[in-house]
């Protein structure tokens, strides 16, 4: 059952083993990283949110696909996945957390307090003070705290009027809302080309085919979607991708000026030196994250200028006893070096790994985690490492794919590409063919892989993982490719 | 007594609570602090030198300004300190170490196992392997490796009967050689314009005049003497000091190529577009220090890639139970941001902070240390904080000095100068009156002060170190000046 801030402050001083300063994926998967390691000791999670500690990927993805139902502020967030399962964004319900009575009595279960901010961290002293002044006293802390979506100043000199219909999109509240206006609005305009902008603008499109024909504009400044990720031909094609699933793509594009006319927000859209005026119903913005540091920089912890973060150890450690993971973190990867990840399953690993630690373990950072996306039918990947598309790329093609089928031998895998810069060019003949149907990227710094995408091949990234962390050096990439199966497992379209 | 690599072999496998690697300053100190927390527990120091740890300082100081007597290589290290009392660079003698035995009782002493390389750590299993092969065991450890002076390319590419009259100088070993050289050559170039080339100069014209008048020639590559510390009018002012005391000066002049000719190091020294000849009989090389991050960097350690060392935390620890100290730990100063800095006292204070964090302190680095240089009789100071001539600095000067002593009035400060980038320029009236007898230089970011140069005014750090701790923004630097009462002792020259 969910802790009331009065029950709580009914017990001052609070003297709690461990606590986890917030409420998301790393959060609850410290939790359960301190439980694996000390089965008897209380644990509070500190959670600004209302909902119980939830994973935010269905929130642009599954929950958008379910059957269309009547709108309901409060529908439940269960969708079912990839293989049919019946899943709920929330890992576990309120009920499931213990009481206040429980934790005082130092029984060995997990409290959460939400709609709490933790205001204060005394590193020093070993103590924290909520937003209500509360003080709670720790042995071992985690700040796990993530990030907010990050705004821009025109946005936020924006007239109030347009910015009444703007989202910036992170939370369940989040998808609550733009669940809702989703249902009356025409159009949309998305802004960004990153993983959020990507998706919800593959989702809000098939909103608009089921329901109401909402048209989406996407408006990225760089040449094309994932174009911070992928390599330079295969954004194009993704991009291409995107727009036949029915999202108009603005690239190289930005926004200078909002305003509010005749009931639509108007962004003046400039791409080289053209301007032209877009008028929608709403806006989305999806232009990064800032890492909530505010209250580690106030605790004098040291941040990571480069990356940005909390700066931690490779045992995630800031400060003894201090830990960071997920979103906030940034990590020093033996392997792969200094990193700081904004990806769910990073968040599952830091987070268990920092709770671990926390009750007594001193492993580093080993298991690489991985991420994924998926947009529409034809890009669906996974990816592990430092993905990049500043690095290096060699990429290997599966000669035939769901797109082009019968123009290539089944049985063979493409021949090796050279490498290059940022990848452009790699596959120029493939772009023609325009055959990304199901292939490897790999990332490299000089020989070494650092990162591999796995692109319609699930299932793949165990092998990759293992390329990583043997850190050796390549020459024959069709090879390593063949590691991967590329022909084996034709994908039905 | 020392041990020796045969005792600490017939215990194997040894097992210590605390291990330092290295037999430093930092090292020396860090057993002291371990000491002041955990009275109990043996402590085992691992060092490469064959000496007891020792302090530096007087290697470039006062062992040259001793009486001349009869040149011999084990000749005593001891020295009158500037207040008379008798002195040793080293700190304790070989004997006050305790012996294997004591150490496999678990005696609580300290152990010195000197002549030994630690070639191996391995940090998940806390045990590290010396250059015999030999395991030891250990729950904490510290890397206190310092550094070794940098060389060149063309130094190291230079001809071998030149290279046989070049020294690289840090160690007791190196004194002793520099000594006996000192008393045959008729000339010496000194390269670098750093702490230690300055020093060293300034020591061997010293001698010169005493015994036989050698010429020393200090080559610079920046402006002057200590260029990349003092602000630009300083470091010109403190060159012709240096100047005054028989050193031969080239400035803005680097070393193109070395070469052997008629038994004498011939130097091609290039300033602007021409080049001229250098022959001496001996070079010393003083281009600056690279941390021994070698052993750190094989356990797979962070290394701080801009600033070079160990990545510490404010704790000065890597990795739980694993810390490094003195000139080879790149640490975070909750105040100050991320330093390295390669002086005694910060050895001193790093050193004894990382063995009380070791035995169970979780305290973080906030007592600033300091460094000082002499440069002859008109140039003395001590400093705290960031030292560094690209930071924007004010100066204020007192107006009566040794130099100039009836220009100004003795009771009153020179007014505030205007901050300017590096210096140069600010004080130019004082330059053209080379007034720079006694004074204080800020140095800032904004309107922080993160530094302080304390010139001629002994015993003024205390004030200098409560002003960078408060990290309080300030205009008034004469009023600031005022607490150091730069023109109350008047210095009689
Ligand atoms: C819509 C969406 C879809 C995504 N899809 C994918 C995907 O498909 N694949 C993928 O790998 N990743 C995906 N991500 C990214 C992934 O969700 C994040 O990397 C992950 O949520 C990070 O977890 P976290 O616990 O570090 O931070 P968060 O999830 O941001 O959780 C931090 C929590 O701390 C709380 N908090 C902050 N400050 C305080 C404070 N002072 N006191 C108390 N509480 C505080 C916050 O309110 C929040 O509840 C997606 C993200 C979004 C937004
Ligand atoms: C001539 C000279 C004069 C100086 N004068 C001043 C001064 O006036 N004021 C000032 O503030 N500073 C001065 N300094 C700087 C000061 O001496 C250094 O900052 C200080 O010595 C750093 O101490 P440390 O213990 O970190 O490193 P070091 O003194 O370098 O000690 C490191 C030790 O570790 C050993 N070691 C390295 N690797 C291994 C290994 N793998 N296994 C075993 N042992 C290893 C080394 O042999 C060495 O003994 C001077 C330096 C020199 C050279
Ligand atoms: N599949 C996934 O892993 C997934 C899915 C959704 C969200 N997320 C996470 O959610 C967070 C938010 O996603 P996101 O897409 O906003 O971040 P992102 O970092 O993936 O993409 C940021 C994008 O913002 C755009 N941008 C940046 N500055 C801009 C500016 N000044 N003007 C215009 N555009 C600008 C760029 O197009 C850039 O690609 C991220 O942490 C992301 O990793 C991950
Ligand atoms: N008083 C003191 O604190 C003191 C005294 C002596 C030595 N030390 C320490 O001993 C170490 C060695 O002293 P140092 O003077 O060599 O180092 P330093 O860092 O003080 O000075 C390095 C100098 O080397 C010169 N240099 C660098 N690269 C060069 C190049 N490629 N060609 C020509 N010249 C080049 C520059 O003149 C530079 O000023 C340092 O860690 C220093 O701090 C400190």
């Amino acid at each position: 059952r969910e802790l009331s801030v009065e029950e709580v402050k009914a017990s001052t001083p609070l003297t709690i083993k461990y606590v986890i300063i917030g409420g998301g994926t790393a959060a609850y998967f410290a939790a359960v990283g301190v439980r694996r390691k000390d089965k008897a000791a209380p644990i509070l999670l500190i959670s600004r949110e209302s909902e119980a500690p939830y994973a935010r990927p269905s929130l642009s993805k599954e929950l958008w696909f379910r059957p269309i139902a009547e709108y309901s502020p409060s529908a439940a967030l269960s969708y079912a996945d990839w293989a049919g399962k019946e899943r709920n964004a929330v890992f576990q319900s309120k009920e499931q957390y213990c009481t206040a009575d429980d934790l005082r009595r130092g029984e060995p279960c997990v409290g959460l307090l939400s709609n709490t901010t933790v205001v204060d961290l005394d590193v020093a002293n070993r103590k924290l003070t909520l937003d209500n002044g509360q003080v709670v006293h720790f042995e071992k802390c985690l700040i796990a705290t993530g990030g907010r979506p990050r705004s821009l100043p025109i946005i936020e000199q924006a007239p109030a009027q347009a910015r009444q219909h703007i989202t910036l999109y992170r939370s369940i509240d989040d998808f609550r809302k733009l669940d809702g206006i989703s249902r009356s609005v025409q159009s949309v305009a998305i802004i960004g080309g990153g993983f959020l902008g990507s998706e919800l603008s593959i989702a809000l499109a098939a909103r608009g085919k089921a329901l109401n024909g909402i048209h989406v504009t996407q408006v990225i400044q760089e040449r094309g979607v994932l174009a911070k990720v992928l390599p330079g031909y295969l954004c194009d094609w993704t991009t291409q991708m995107v727009q036949e699933q029915g999202v108009e793509v603005l690239t190289a594009s930005s926004i200078t000026a909002i305003d509010h006319k005749d009931g639509k927000v108007v962004l003046d859209v400039k791409k080289g030196d053209q301007h032209s005026q877009l008028a929608v119903d709403h806006v989305i913005v999806a232009v990064g994250l800032d890492p909530n540091v505010e209250l580690a920089k106030k605790a004098n912890l040291e941040l990571d200028p480069v990356k940005g973060g909390i700066l931690v150890n490779a045992e995630l450690e800031a400060r003894s006893g201090i830990y960071a993971a997920g979103d906030v973190a940034s990590f020093y990867d033996v392997v792969l070096g200094r990193r700081r990840e904004e990806h769910h399953d990073h968040a599952v690993v830091s987070g268990r790994l920092a709770g671990e630690n926390m009750a007594g373990e001193r492993k580093h950072y080993s298991h690489q985690s991985f991420f994924w996306s998926d947009l529409g039918p034809a890009v669906g990947f996974e990816a592990i490492g430092l993905i990049d598309s500043t690095l290096e790329t060699v990429s290997v093609w599966a000669r035939n794919s769901n797109l082009a089928p019968s123009q290539q031998p089944a049985d063979q895998t493409a021949a090796q590409q050279t490498p290059q810069q940022s990848g452009d060019g790699v596959a120029a003949s493939r772009q023609a063919t325009k055959d990304f149907g199901k292939g490897v990227v790999f990332y490299l710094r000089g020989k070494q892989v650092v990162g591999v995408v796995t692109w319609n091949l699930p299932d793949k990234i165990p092998i990759a993982r293992r390329i990583i962390r043997e850190a050796k050096t390549h020459d024959n990439f069709s090879q390593l490719a063949a590691l991967f199966k590329v022909n084996a497992a034709k994908k039905t379209a």
